[in-house]
């Protein structure tokens, strides 16, 4: 069934998907807080609207074009979770004017005052939330950092201090589930401390937003958050295997790819599968490329991914030196890999064949890229 | 200028790459070869048909994707530089049947077998290159090994051998005009002895195709070699410099980002261009993500690009720690991103804004990707 397509192609495993989607929303709800998934991993909506579906409220993006995509198609509550910058204020202007319920997000008085300009001279009024560093990871004002009241105080006439964000990208650095939940807790209370810090001077803060896949999927309690976001947990990839969220089971993406030859002396399979279908993102540095599979999808364990080109993919065979790879692996048979990094190698792709179900026709669901 | 333009953008300075374009088919004049540019650098026909206007005969592609848009828009001399698999051959067919005149790459007997019953039974005689390893890199036969003659013999009915071709892509990994001059001789001599192989064994071969951007810009000669072929040289980026055969200021393409905060007591810029608009690919390891530069494109060699998320940039400030760099990179200034890898960089986007000569309107050039 898969040799008629052309390869490399990204391949969903729509099951798996959906029992990510349904673990994760059972989770949120137990927890008692909205979910708003980040659509920056699919940015398809197909995917989206299964997420919406099992109960998400509004999404998460990391673009305009993903904000525009989506409010085209119907979905209008949405979060730019990247610091807005004066060049692309227009761009939110417009779709709010559209009736999209856009929220913003800053990090500074200067933009505070930028947005809050920019909206009274535009007859509209922003939402915004202010990003929290909870974690040294990146970008975000320090929970107890007393410039949050300033940028609050910013946010007035074309804007509203919404709430407070952050997101704990340092979870994905983590490998225990102790390392995990603290983190988790890490993120929730300081994040809610900026909460309180805001509040008590005087500041509606009615929004406290968290998130990342690891911490989602690791925190013991949610006390004081509001909502949590998460992206990659809809696919699940090798870093998350790698961090312990997830299993190679649970992946629900893969590139096929075809042998196009050997150089048996030096036990190498090449494959059309290059960084160009994968990207060259190492993830954790442990699964070279990503995690080499049988066409079925079983993990192959003898055969390393550490090299690649834009459209070959040079596969390192590590078992026994006695087999002969040539005949293990002849020209034209099918090889699947795993992504190390969902986000990343889906984004090398212009749509998702959706591996049928019974047999059949492979249902294509299209994603877009770009800004 | 730029400031109106929504970031991340990938800018395109059409004066460099014309000089670019320019200087490369200047060489191969001289040293007597048609010259096939590999089109998988751009994937852009506006850059393609100026590549042609300057004397390029025929192209190089890395997927049946770019075979079909080029011969869509008129290209029809088109070789497919890829070990083709069974999964392809249909597609192959059907672009020869509408009249395009697509040479196919193998490099083993089973395929060779396979593309010839292929053309018998649909009535076409496929056109073969063999692929002649003469690095040790990646794909191809030895050119002393007589499998050569296998495949040469088993490339009958439907299919004719048209020559033999090969990549030296381990000139990247060069570093002076001794080392490049000496890649770019081994990469021509064990070509052509390929070749004299074959015509030895009773083969005609008439094409001898070699090429890699730093060993055509290297040869001192080309006796025996009909055809070169190569890609990055239209852009060139900082692998290239690094490799020495460009300078920064050769460099063609770049990614125009916005500063969006900053985290001061770690020295951080923090941008709008991530790995997502920069692509993943290391280079050498030398530059972080790319080369900063200031908004005109003179580089910042004080501010390094060591970390990079989906859409956000981590710049590090390395120089004097005296400087206040929220006042020296205020939010909202520009910044430009010379890349590692333009053909990685350029892939992330699906258009070049090229840079007006003189004020004026920005004109767009759509490129495609995926396969």
């Amino acid at each position: 069934m898969q040799e008629i397509l052309e390869t490399p192609v990204l391949l969903l495993d729509e099951v798996r998907m959906m029992r990510n989607v349904e673990r994760m929303q059972t989770r949120m709800d137990a927890l008692g807080v909205a979910f708003r998934p980040h659509v920056k991993t699919s940015k398809c909506l197909e995917v989206v609207r299964r997420q919406m579906a099992e109960g998400a409220r509004g999404i998460t993006v990391s673009t305009l074009k993903e904000a525009e995509e989506f409010f085209r198609a119907g979905i209008d509550d949405i979060l730019y979770a990247v610091g807005i910058v004066p060049n692309k204020l227009d761009h939110a202007l417009k779709l709010i004017r559209e009736g999209c319920r856009l929220t913003l997000l800053l990090e500074s008085v200067a933009m505070a005052e930028q947005v809050a300009r920019h909206g009274a001279e535009h007859g509209v009024c922003y939402e915004v939330m202010i990003e929290i560093d909870t974690d040294g990871h990146r970008s975000g004002v320090k929970p107890d950092d007393p410039v949050l009241l300033d940028i609050a105080a910013a946010l007035q006439g074309g804007a509203r201090l919404k709430g407070v964000m952050t997101h704990a990208g340092a979870s994905y650095d983590c490998n225990t589930p102790e390392a995990l939940q603290a983190m988790a807790e890490q993120e929730r209370s300081r994040c809610v401390a900026a909460a309180t810090l805001l509040r008590n001077g005087g500041h509606a803060c009615e929004v406290v937003s968290v998130g990342s896949t690891p911490t989602a999927l690791s925190a013991r309690h949610l006390d004081g958050v509001t909502e949590v976001r998460a992206g990659v947990y809809v696919f699940f990839d090798m870093v998350m295997a790698d961090v312990g969220v997830c299993t190679t089971d649970d992946i629900a993406i893969s590139v096929l790819c075809t042998v196009i030859g050997h150089q048996a002396d030096q036990g190498w399979v090449i494959t059309d599968g290059g960084w160009m279908a994968m990207s060259r993102d190492l993830g954790h540095d442990s699964h070279g490329y990503g995690q080499v599979c049988d066409a079925d999808g079983q993990p192959i364990t003898d055969l390393s991914f550490g090299k690649a080109n834009q459209e070959h993919g040079v596969l390192q065979w590590t078992g026994d030196g006695g087999i002969d790879i040539t005949q293990r692996f002849p020209v034209g048979s099918s090889l699947r890999i795993l992504p190390n990094h969902a986000c990343a190698t889906a984004a090398q792709h212009g749509q998702y064949h959706v591996i049928p179900q019974n047999g059949g026709e492979w249902p294509v669901w299209p994603r877009f890229n770009g800004w």
